[in-house]
């Protein structure tokens, strides 16, 4: 299956095929040259056939490590290396090895060509659309990033037998934020992700399309998909245990009517996260380091009812309300 | 004069007045936060009207320190005083400092307001337009960098007359640039550059823009702008005492015909350009390091006659012979 996704410039596209990676000679060009970089926990059985280990960089992919410091070390590889723009660099991980390559990608002479592999059910149905690529700095989440595309995004779901299964309902959080607001069938998928597995994500890429493709810049349109994200990525730089989904799905349900909190308390309960419930002084540092302030105000997603959500201004002391209303 | 430019997403524009420094709250919302970063060199009196001690920062603006460390460093000042990206950074500089600024401003929370303020005939002419941000990296000329554009560019040409003779004439190498290959009445102006000076800065704005239009991220069109870039790059970077504009107007020189040659050479010794003649094997690991790379040919510009230029694929060895015919 090939989706065509939408990006500022040119356009490009995800191909979602079981086994892909044992053909990847069919998607990437090896006549030119091509930087693998590579979350040191995925197998080398998935890329050891078509990668040599010169042309290898591993990478610890954790939001401690998805730094500055990591991105100016790819940029050194390259640039030891040679690389011209027109060269490729191959993402192979979750959201965070596409968030830092993607950005290394993006201002490397100000830009060279990236093809980007997702391994997590995460990053299949989130960063493999819209363009976001970053790194956190002084414990702000995505604080220094771009917005950059892949020229092609491959999905192959057997890659994913190997996540366990806090991983892999981790990116079922953001499939459930979709179904909520944007598309409503992701949720009766959801009754068994594990054989509906192909058609959450394509439906997932599908609904994050169309949004992107009206605001791509995240100024009005975008804003649905931050749902649960601004409470989420806060207590996410708080509590080291949490995966990004799970808080996402946490700030969710804080900011949603009793209907859909029951829903969401549902996945919640079905995904075993566990809420901390960190007072809310513990998380101001990090809201007012979040990007859609404007004016002293929030920007936030409230849900009313599947596909009725707002959008709405809000200072500190009415987000304290509501989350501590709980 | 207001001149509306081209960039992908929105439209911006460039104001072009005597003494509007001194009327700076007319053009910046100075009820939004504010940094700005400002060329040490630059008289304090041009700016301290409006800027308080705390929301200026100086940087030294050499080649040697456009690196992404001051970026960094940057990057930290807004961070720990949480701007958001709706806050504006202000650059008044020359065009190494509006290539930081505009970097910083591109990668802080995925892009941050920037408006530019060029103090140079060079930064004027060139950087003004076109959104090509860079910092260096391991003696590579923009080696990182990417796209990203100013809501507004302010020219007040009254801040040149502390510029010396040879930095003023360095811009006009850019200007003459323009006048060969896209608009030869500039050349026409040239006569007398400081009465003309308005007119040739409007004029080389409007060629670019123009080409920039056409192809913003540097593939076909746009390569004319590199017209002697290739070897001028290399020569910059090799020869500490060689400025931008001069380095581009010798490079210029071996790219065209002997009757465009005649023409260059006038402008060299009129602006007393030294061409201290590397030997070309001197050149070769700059060359290399050129983006304009594909499959190992180099993308040259060649002038036949005013207005009738050439995009050439060319290996080392063509433009070895070139170089060497002087």
């Amino acid at each position: 299956m090939i989706i065509n996704l939408y990006s500022e410039n040119a356009k490009y596209h995800t191909v979602i095929k079981r086994g892909l990676l044992n053909h990847l000679n069919n998607y990437l060009n090896f006549s030119k040259k091509i930087l693998l970089v590579v979350d040191k926990n995925i197998r080398s059985t998935f890329y050891n056939k078509f990668f040599k280990d010169d042309t290898i960089f591993k990478v610890t992919a954790t939001e401690k490590n998805k730094t500055i410091e990591i991105v100016m070390e790819i940029i050194k590889i390259l640039t030891t290396n040679k690389f011209s723009r027109d060269d490729y660099i191959v993402s192979l991980g979750g959201g965070i090895t596409s968030d830092i390559v993607g950005f290394a990608a993006s201002i490397y002479k100000r830009g060279m060509k990236w093809i980007s592999i997702p391994t997590t059910t995460l990053a299949m149905i989130d960063a493999s659309v819209g363009g976001k690529t970053a790194v956190n700095y002084q414990n702000i989440k995505n604080q220094i990033g771009n917005f950059y595309f892949p020229e092609k995004v491959l999905i192959d779901i057997n890659v994913l037998k190997t996540l366990d299964e806090r991983n892999f309902n981790n990116g079922l959080c953001e499939a459930v934020k979709m179904g909520i607001t944007l598309d409503k069938s992701i949720l009766d998928l959801m009754i068994d992700p594990h054989k509906n597995l192909a058609k959450i994500i394509e439906k997932s890429i599908k609904a994050k399309n169309r949004i992107v493709k009206l605001d791509m810049k995240d100024h009005n349109a975008r804003h649905v998909l931050n749902y649960g994200h601004t409470i989420g990525h806060a207590i996410e730089m708080i509590d080291d245990n949490l995966l990004h989904g799970e808080a996402v799905l946490i700030g969710m349900y804080y900011l949603s009517t009793p209907k859909i909190k029951q829903i969401i308390k549902s996945y919640i309960e079905k995904f075993g996260v566990v809420d901390r419930c960190y007072e809310f002084d513990q998380l101001i540092p990090y809201l007012l380091q979040d990007k859609k302030i404007e004016e002293n105000k929030f920007k936030l997603v409230k849900v009313n009812d599947i596909h009725d959500y707002t959008i709405n201004d809000m200072n500190l002391a009415d987000l304290k309300m509501i989350y501590e209303r709980r």
